[in-house]
């Protein structure tokens, strides 16, 4: 039995996670239900996407993911079921995919188009859940709905290469529980345009001068624990998503803040590499 | 194997969860335990009302739902399992499953009463999970404890008749994880009123004539985007549940507002249908 | 097959968990994922050492906890795996698992020596993940790594006998989703000490005669409601956890505050039991 994974931005409060699981389990006695997050900010497509590309490989080929983030559908926001790396997803035509179908081809587009679907105001449960149980119990593309070729792409997560190839503007594109920020600028992108170059990491009125494997890197542990840099100090790595991250070691955002709220870095907000 | 489900308010940061969890895996190996909600905001009868009536029917029948809200036994809050409409509800008598039982009757209502239960102040683990456990393995409520027949209502959710059937004088049950405010109004009683009037929906300051079937009603696609209605606009709608709802299309409660915020409206505010 | 269960700081708006939860399918089709919690404060070792001590007695022997709080490994932090009280526990070195070894000697620790672990920042899914699949399939910790003999302790979760054993001055460990502020006293140690005498309970400006058993204890049905303490009122208790527990009867810290808001106790301030 095929995993089904839930990406919404319902959040863990009301009825709504509950009420899905309920219907899946009502459909498929064994079904393997993962919560991915419920936790999106409403309506952030970015977000979404940025949780969906760095979680969706993890889980086996053939899983099978339902993303509800502004899902409701009209004619400029149409319900899709796509076929790409292995991978199912049920989703809108609003970009929450598009982090993956940028660099894969997927196998197949349709757009949903399923006898009797219920035209309310919770479409995930009345359509996706549907869509999800049929292909969970085998079924193919072909019976969900007709191709379809207008995949929507998100413009935001790509840098901008200026300067001769000497500066990339990137901006942030996600920040996380610790308030870690997230820009848009992959390693792959780095190396290729940095050719064994210096650089300068700028974001506000911070530079940085190096991007680390791992958080413990800023710290020498040659050092006497009083004389190194640690917990409160500014780095910046390449997080385990492969994207340049700006981080405070060991933050907590809800006491003495993260990078986000200690930098005043928001989504959109500018981070530049400039190569020497 | 039933399905247990957990609707509490104990929050997913403590041990709480986890430890229900455990004792029920102990118990039973191939349980399959499903999280409704554990943020219920503490000791609020009426949200977690509200959330188990528009979840529970989800499940498949024979489904058991362990409710831990406000749930240490006294002399006026006495231990209930109650089978309703195919389900079985654990709870104390404090009015979390009367928004079910208020329109189907139960079949059968018992007072806990087992053997060696710990006199303790996690009443849900040391008591509920094992009644949990005594009907998932197909024991009788019987044996839990004795008929009882002081199910308590709560008064909050039937919306008041005034002035010759022209007005309805609703009230606040529910806030969304959008900032949506749910009224007590139920599509259903608002038909039955109506009557083909015409209808002045009160909320505050704002004044609202239509009542939607879905959030992007409010979008003309056949006007330019720039001149339509659409993200900042309120709106009314009879939300997934059977209620009427005002929201603001595509709110943030966190970032700009949601309905909640933005027109100041809190549990148990009025809100008012005139019928014209 | 055995429960794998997670104890992190990860939150659960990112994708951290979903990456874990995939990875663990694809390696073990069959495995049972159980989150205990994703929302201890960032690098709070305290509130993970509390909420693993009271969470993993309740599941089945043999169950694997990961915990994924403070885990990139240095060489002051190394990944441990350690067999204790018929649990497996995989963590860091930090002290997230003493409340529990501080009373119950391992089996068996070891420091992890897995080849080709991924040196990046995110150590759960790349070390701990493994680890743990390797014991659910029945591996031996001996494959893992060697012998290791320096767990760390956690000084805080001791009280202080001062006085003649008259006064035990404790400390705040935990604060929980009501507010409620947990001593690091033990009802075990305060009955050792206590020999049958009175007790004044101190914290801040409030002094306690009483530690109750349960919260409704410091109602007394016999009183009219209006004449009854209830509601907003302030209690000890041991807890469920077995600890004294300071709390505001009913409380939601969100809206008119818990016992933590309304005392303005914090973690590691101070409550003094004085023996009369």
């Amino acid at each position: 039995m095929a995993i089904i994974t839930l990406t919404t931005d319902f959040g863990t409060k009301d009825h709504f996670v509950g009420a899905i699981k309920g219907t899946i389990y009502r459909e498929l006695e064994d079904a393997k239900i993962v919560d991915i997050s419920h936790n999106i900010s409403p309506f952030n497509i970015q977000e979404c996407a940025y949780i969906l590309k760095n979680s969706y490989k993890a889980f086996p080929e053939g899983t099978i993911h339902i993303v509800g983030v502004d899902s409701e559908p009209t004619t400029e926001n149409k319900h899709l079921a796509v076929l790409v790396d292995g991978h199912y997803f049920i989703a809108a035509n609003n970009g929450v995919i598009s982090l993956i179908t940028a660099s894969i081809k997927p196998d197949k587009v349709v757009e949903i188009k399923i006898p009797n679907p219920a035209h309310g105001s919770f479409p995930v449960l009345d359509v996706f859940v549907q869509v999800a149980c049929h292909i969970a119990r085998g079924g193919t593309l072909d019976v969900v709905g007709k191709n379809f070729n207008e995949l929507r792409e998100l413009k935001e997560f790509s840098p901008r290469i200026t300067n001769d190839g000497k500066t990339i503007v990137g901006s942030v594109i996600y920040i996380d529980n610790y308030g870690n920020v997230i820009s848009n600028i992959q390693r792959s992108l780095f190396d290729a345009y940095r050719a064994g170059r210096k650089f300068e990491l700028q974001a506000r009125n911070k530079r940085l001068y190096e991007v680390h494997n791992k958080y413990s890197d800023i710290i020498n542990f040659e050092l006497e624990p009083q004389s190194r840099k640690g917990p409160g100090d500014l780095l910046a790595l390449f997080n385990s998503a492969g994207y340049i991250e700006l981080a405070i070691y060991k933050s907590d955002l809800n006491t003495v803040g993260g990078a986000s709220s200690l930098l005043g870095l928001n989504y959109r907000d500018t981070i530049i590499v400039n190569f020497l």
